[in-house]
């Protein structure tokens, strides 16, 4: 067995420093140090890199972080919620993000000066507003004799931004395929119905789903990062289900990294453990995995600040 | 102030006793005894009834209560994912879950005997293979020359269905819609896939909201019961946000009773606050709204026969 | 494997014939119908019942259920926290609790008003006035020329109470011990070091134990009810440590039910599953033990209302 | 209103200049960013610095940053558990903790073996045999005729430790107090309640309220970095409530920072807001405070390695 050996710190330490020196801790610290391990295996092996994005990354400030993961080649698919694309491109427009600091406010006075409260975060309804324009100039350009994917209307919004920092505009210089199955579940959603009643385009519910087994079906290796959980984990997980054996018999992802704060205790798919993943052979038996139970605005940049330095 | 008052029990107290005997009582016991007061008060007023359905309901045994909740008339619309469908389908076709009795189970094991789990609860392989098999019966019969909304396959799936404790049969026999915006994150995403790849049928992503829309602006009254969060949450509520002020000016939902085990800490949606929704406009700055932070397993049965005694 | 049977309801059902119900369900559901099912065994067989009781149980309503339980014989020993005996004292002096059903006010005001604040519960700074004057009128008649256990003190503050709902006074007239490790931690703590400024009264810190654990040595059987985690958890399950193996070999607690909101996760000793505490031998490894993960105030009446009815 | 600035990093990024960048974000960074602000200027201000550690900080592998941040300067104060204290001697003592690398071990297997789990760290048996004559050695250079505090028993504890990565014999060497109100709960009160039974030292249970509170009142500030809930925290902020308010008004804490993953929900102290410690007057109503809701073994160091760097 390995001894628990402390972590220390000193002035001006790097983070690749500290997660090192979290190897010999247990709990949280142990289980972060292990997902950067898991991470940098992924990177040395030939590993096709799948993330999946829930909760409120965007309006967090994780939006940077993803999108130079993605400019970096630590990405090559994207899974993630109608909220995080909506989010990325009211950045994208020149609108912004709020911190209110706390979550303690009023929440009456706040819908009375139009803004919407995420946590401690806020955004006035004018950045939906500049959101629906340019969303419905994106439909404008849509034929209706054929019908589209949700991942192409993904790509053809990003086409249309010129943010760098944008996850959608840098997915799509980096040609990483961006799958939002619920997108219907956002704004854009919203507007798609307001636009629809005046001209009826097609975004098919289910055509997203071969692009994402092909990729999967291709790659050498494949590994996930999860973060939180919601539609993006299974919907990327699930992608395991259809896909043969590979010749040697392996069978679910090959590496396996859960950020998250929930827990597995109330049944859940969201917390659900990556070892339930492996009963459904969602997650390789032989497969590397870890959870880390952590708030992602804090896990994330770490891991990703440890990893880029290896 | 209202004094705290102990509740007490006895033997062969009712459900509803105990309830009103929590309504001395503060944290979870108050809240959950104030979620069967708006329940009853939702009920009292001339109320479309929504129910969001998040989190592996129906595989922990919650399914018959949610049809029965159908049947007698406290739903008039459900908002669920894909798996409580797919879950509700295998139960109606004679398929079974199991109970594991513990989560720390062998989960290597578990895959080499093609049994699935969902934290303490075990479905076989074999139960897929027969959701199949029915699933493609049901895409055999759409129409090539039409679009399909997601809640009309939805009801095309229950009219196939014959056992009462069905959700889906059961609204359909009351004519409930049933909407599920990430259908395809589900095994009947993946099989309308394989299917499609022979007979491209079309199913489109965007057209249930009209419908929803239309019959949140219809309703008088309207109340939110949520179970969980993720999609079913967001969907139901973000309806609120493309509905015209009342006449009386009242926006967003006029009840709201959030049944959770995510608390707002961590920014995500799932466990925000009703609060937190009224800065949007979901839910109305008048609104009766409560979270019970509980497991639903146990504080849906307990509100449910609370409310039916009433 | 047990087939998941949903539960159904009714009115006027009984709390009993949910929990009932509740057995062929899984989740949370499955392990509070458990938890009955456990406790029933406890008492059939002939088992001494030790309970421990972490967090703000009183002020939240738990206290008639609790003293309820002690007079009727289903306590034998209470292991509980300063705050909840002075919570228990302050409502026997006839000072209450106040439900303020929101936890989102302005605690700066509520400073001004002299209003202590715990979750949605508010108390006044006068409750604690006379809360000084009873204890203080406790420590005058201690004697000078002996030491006192914590047990001695909780047992002479019980018998100047008359309040029945009392759990200090019920313990009391049913001759159940109540232990108190951290009272130090506890407005008596603070009473205790301001009253010995003037006269130096003695409470050892740690002649608790021998009564604690010569009590678990004579129990046939042995059963822990665990409300949340904290001191009052360990220092009970602590005490198997000590106690040498029965004649038949069985070491540790016989029977364990936790009910907690704390989840394993973040290693700490709250949340730690009733299977970590078999590896140390305070859970025996042939034990009946299950753990509900669900607030206690909904929880605790459910399952004593349930063994109250077999 | 502040915009949300995304974080970014760097190839060898600095956790100082990560934790800068978190500056921009909200939810658990902003949170962590904020604590990272509030403890910079805790030690810029003549700020008297308590820390109260809950959980199993120790065996995580904390204890070498525990240490140093007393050794530094950092910590002025400690309040802890009984469990952190037999832990930091056992490793002290030249005994080990261990990775078990996963909390999902067989525990009758690992009782079998006497190995002891603590979530996925493992101690063996002969560590408290260790522990044991070493206390025993402690107490018998108690005399018998006077009392002891139990600030006075951590004390001579460390006086025997020669270990400069333990936090007990770091507190002894920079003259910082340590206190731990519920020894009894935890090995030491196991061997003190053992040798008592040969020989009546004492060890008063209320002695050490004296110590704390003096300190507090003849600190200039005062600031409060707490780890976990429990006792710890609630021993060391009860400490304002008995003294008096400065001249300038000031009354409570003039800094607080929590590190938990607790949340307030269930209505328990450990989880319970700084806010509502406002209104008894444990935090200033003018204090700076914030809670990060995370895993302390993740925060704390990321935390004082970004402070050491300013």
């Amino acid at each position: 067995m390995q001894e628990i050996e402390g972590v220390r710190t000193w002035r001006g330490m790097t983070v690749a420093d500290l997660v090192k020196g979290m190897q010999g801790c247990a709990f949280g610290a142990g289980r972060l140090a292990k997902a950067v391990e898991i991470y940098e295996e992924m990177l040395r092996a030939d590993t096709t890199k799948f993330i999946a994005i829930a909760g409120a990354m965007v309006p967090a400030g994780m939006r940077n972080v993803i999108a130079q993961m993605i400019r970096e080649g630590y990405v090559d698919v994207v899974v993630t919620t109608g909220a995080n694309l909506v989010h990325d491109i009211i950045e994208a427009l020149g609108m912004h993000h709020y911190k209110l600091h706390t979550p303690d406010v009023n929440d009456i006075e706040l819908r009375k000066q139009s803004v919407d409260r995420i946590y401690d975060v806020a955004v006035q309804d004018d950045a939906f507003e500049v959101l629906e324009e340019f969303i419905r100039s994106v439909f404008d350009d849509f034929r209706l004799d054929r019908s589209y994917s949700i991942r192409e209307l993904t790509a053809l919004i990003g086409e249309r931004l010129s943010d760098r920092d944008s996850i959608l505009k840098s997915a799509v210089d980096r040609a990483v395929p961006v799958f939002c199955p619920a997108i219907a579940d956002s704004m854009i959603g919203l507007h798609a119905w307001i636009y629809k009643q005046m001209r009826r385009f097609h975004v098919d519910a289910f055509d997203d789903m071969k692009e994402l087994v092909d990729i999967f079906c291709d790659a050498g290796r494949t590994g996930a990062l999860i973060l939180g959980g919601g539609v993006p984990k299974n919907f990327l997980l699930q992608t395991a289900l259809v896909a043969p054996p590979r010749e040697d018999g392996r069978e679910g992802f090959d590496f396996a990294i859960q950020i998250t704060t929930d827990t597995p205790e109330n049944g859940g798919l969201s917390g659900a453990t990556l070892e339930e993943a492996k009963s459904w052979g969602k997650v390789g038996t032989g497969a590397k995995a870890v959870t880390v139970y952590c708030d992602a605005t804090i896990a994330l940049p770490v891991l990703f600040a440890a990893v880029q330095s290896r």
